[in-house]
């Protein structure tokens, strides 16, 4: 039986799986879908990767990730510049549907959250062309609250498309990703605001579960583990027009220790009973 | 020398003070408020602790807390409010400025959190009536949003306001914690509109620091050692015409390993710099 049509296998839920494996279990189970991570495309070869995923006729959801781009001085900016470059390259070469775009913390020292939010509109300035010229759409994603100090000071889909705005739609859109969203009672109008303006580029979905683990990085709970009203959010983003693929993006120690297979069988099991 | 006029010191920076500790080491660095918590109250008894800190000539500027009153069922709603009576009895006695309310997380099994949110107001319309006949005025705190799974589903201080505008100011308002708010863009908003109301009951401070321990809770950082602008928050609450104790919360076994002496003269200095 195959997959549901909309499901995306974000590879980072089965780390286990070398690009290969993933490409064939993928097969296998009938996904039609895959999110990349640029580190393990790099280690297999970008356009190894674009062959391998191509000719399994696997569409690529997303690619994750560039961003990190709240650097204040002028080389950690152009730094920061080259390297989403490249990432835009990568996901052109990959003909992804969208590279999505984690803003990073706040620089060390800095305290003033505000000034590394307007920050980020002035970089997506300079990349935008870059990425208009490759074909590739970027999108924005909001991390939760917690992780406004040290890796993302965009924090509710809201400031997401405050910035995405200030951009035309076809290049700049927003990524809404359950867990880091669940908890904001803003978020039914703001999927409404996004799907208006067709900015919807990238739906994921995590459960959210305690206690959080050291660092909470990796405490994304698997489908139905947890409080999320996984359905509610899927129906939230179609009813605002989304009709793109449902990436499961879940971050545990706890499938990657186990056969990639049977997570995949099981996370497709619980995707059926949450979220389609 | 003594301590800032306004600075107050919340018990659980220095938990490895008993009550008497507490109430010696306060008068001996001129600290002239405390913030106490429930638990080591009732170990130490209520009356003592009252006619100790009366005796003292301290402030009582909170207690912490009453809450967790978010059960769906008649049984658990019960119990949440026969134990918030007592809370606001204690309150009473101690005459603390402010019984600190946070509401609780979402019941086990549940993942309706609007539901849960709408439950609070019901609970506060049974309580609020008796925590006026106690001359007790209750204070709703948002935790941050990483603690709306399990410990409080109120997580802006725009909520907090949505839920206290529905009682008379003088009776219920809002806590203003650093720790729980720093990242909110609508935080100037939402402390002019608690201001202009009348409903700023407590300010708290602790500072945001990186990489959050595993559960979260204790991972609250000392004045001066994260990334949250400490000063311009409090800037922010005496804008909106807050002139009462700022209360220094921090959970931090770190602190609690020390003396604590040299820890409260730590937390005074550090106030000094980056609150005052």
């Amino acid at each position: 039986m195959a997959a549901p049509a909309r499901f995306s296998l974000n590879q980072e839920t089965v780390r286990q799986w070398s690009l290969p494996e993933l490409v064939a279990g993928c097969c296998a189970a009938g996904v039609a879908a895959v999110g990349l991570w640029r580190e393990p495309v790099r280690g297999f070869g970008v356009r190894e990767t674009a062959r391998l995923v191509a000719s399994a006729g696997l569409r690529v959801s997303s690619l994750c990730r560039g961003g990190f781009f709240t650097a204040s001085d002028p080389a950690g900016r152009a730094a920061a510049l080259e390297e989403n470059r490249r990432a835009v390259e990568e996901a052109a070469e990959l003909g992804a549907d969208v590279l999505v775009l984690v803003s990073g913390g706040l620089p060390e020292g800095e305290r003033d959250l505000a000034e590394a939010r307007r920050r980020i509109a002035g970089f997506l300035g300079d990349l935008v062309p870059w990425a208009t010229g490759h074909g590739v759409r970027l999108g924005i994603e909001p991390l939760h609250p917690m992780f406004a100090a040290d890796r993302c000071v965009v924090s509710t889909l809201g400031q997401a498309l405050d910035i995405a705005e200030q951009f035309p739609a076809e290049q700049v859109g927003v990524v809404a990703d359950s867990y880091h969203l669940w908890w904001d009672e803003r978020l039914a109008a703001d999927l409404g605001r996004a799907g208006a303006g067709g900015r919807i580029v990238s739906v994921q979905v995590a459960d959210w579960v305690t206690p959080l683990p050291e660092g909470v990085l990796l405490g994304r709970g698997q489908l139905g583990d947890g409080c999320v009203d996984l359905r509610a959010f899927r129906q939230l983003a179609d009813r605002a027009g989304y009709r793109g693929p449902v990436e499961v993006e879940i971050f545990h120690p706890g499938l990657w220790a186990r056969d990639g297979t049977e997570v995949l069988r099981e996370v497709i099991a619980r995707y059926r009973e949450h979220v389609e």
